[in-house]
């Protein structure tokens, strides 16, 4: 099997991320592709969603995936081992990507024939929602064992993001999570957010998030 | 009930915090004060686990919890709560807690009279392993829910740490946790680390966290 292609990215230089960020978005726009910034914490359950997720995108767009880690590449061998395109992005020991970091992952993915590019940033509910990708739209998974006061504690990364996804519903039973609560926290911080329920362990929900993810792909790539 | 005591933490002006952490350690030593850094991902349970060692460490050492935050006070008032003395640390949008930080807010606190103070670190497995907080010990604690891959992922937080709590085993059945190969990549990061399996719900392993606290306090403090 092919190695995984792996890209140690390199402190960006840029001191406006903001404006890089645009510029970037702007280049993905002309390029008809979307790409969609994914965050959570450690072990919410990101490359199992994608995996699921998998199913329900292939033959309906082309697609890539862009594991940023510290360190492994754990996670572009597990999607690669699943048949989806995928690169791993090393940070070197910073917790977030920004624009420019995002644009050198870019460069290793042939972004004019891809319709969507999933970015799966760096495990961390705190400084990734810091810094604009230069992502069309942010998705963070909150799952289950948790709990449901995670937007009370941090309020940047539901303020940033366009979707919520709350994963493990299928072991809702074992844990004291407010199904209620969660959505009023997460409304709290941001009324505009989208929220979607799924297990990413028994495929409940991720139809409704691959149709979410579909209708954006097609609103920004017409 | 009286007000939760809040510390907005000012950004650290001293630049070799290596130093500065190892000038805390000794003033702690002089002041007899064992200072523990708990540290995990969100929601992987430092709270919970701290609200049952309460009935543990009472009556048998003077101590006082630190709340590190982003932005809520909900972690010191769920301790107070409960009896515990605590203060809450704001890090206003910090990812992390230095040396000069730590000092902040022990300085909240009467801490010549305390055995041990706890600090619970910010939700996060990047950026609080980067600093050195001046504590004694680091403790980190990974749940089942979160994958026994953790420690291949961020290497530097289980570098650091002595101790690493397995919590949440009461739900280690519904979950695809492999206990064998936690301990095995643990132990690739750090071959003397200790590992205690608990479940903060249920209290199993409470009693032998608790007994390497005081024996870690005892050899300090003496």
């Amino acid at each position: 099997m092919e190695e995984i292609r792996i890209i140690e990215l390199k402190q960006s230089v840029f001191e406006d991320n903001k404006k890089d960020a645009q510029n970037l978005r702007e280049r993905l726009k002309k390029e008809k592709t979307f790409l969609l910034n994914l965050m959570s914490s450690p072990g919410s359950g990101k490359t199992t969603t994608l995996l699921k997720l998998a199913k329900e995108l292939d033959g309906k767009v082309e697609w890539a995936v862009m594991e940023a880690d510290i360190d492994s590449a754990v996670d572009a061998e597990t999607m690669r081992n699943a048949g989806v395109r995928s690169i791993q992005l090393h940070t070197g020991g910073m917790c977030h990507l920004d624009a420019d970091m995002t644009r050198q992952g870019l460069a290793g993915l042939d972004t004019e024939n891809l319709d969507l590019v999933i970015l799966e940033n760096v495990g961390n509910l705190v400084c990734p929602a810091e810094f604009d990708t230069g992502a069309v739209k942010n998705m963070t998974i909150l799952s289950v064992p948790e709990g449901h006061d995670k937007p009370l504690k941090y309020p940047l990364m539901y303020e940033t993001c366009h979707l919520l996804v709350i994963n493990k519903i299928d072991v809702m039973e074992y844990f004291d999570f407010d199904q209620e609560k969660v959505v009023e926290y997460a409304k709290m911080r941001n009324p505009e957010i989208d929220i979607i329920f799924i297990s990413a362990k028994t495929g409940e929900g991720i139809p409704e998030l691959a149709e979410w993810i579909l209708k954006n792909v097609k609103e920004w790539n017409q």
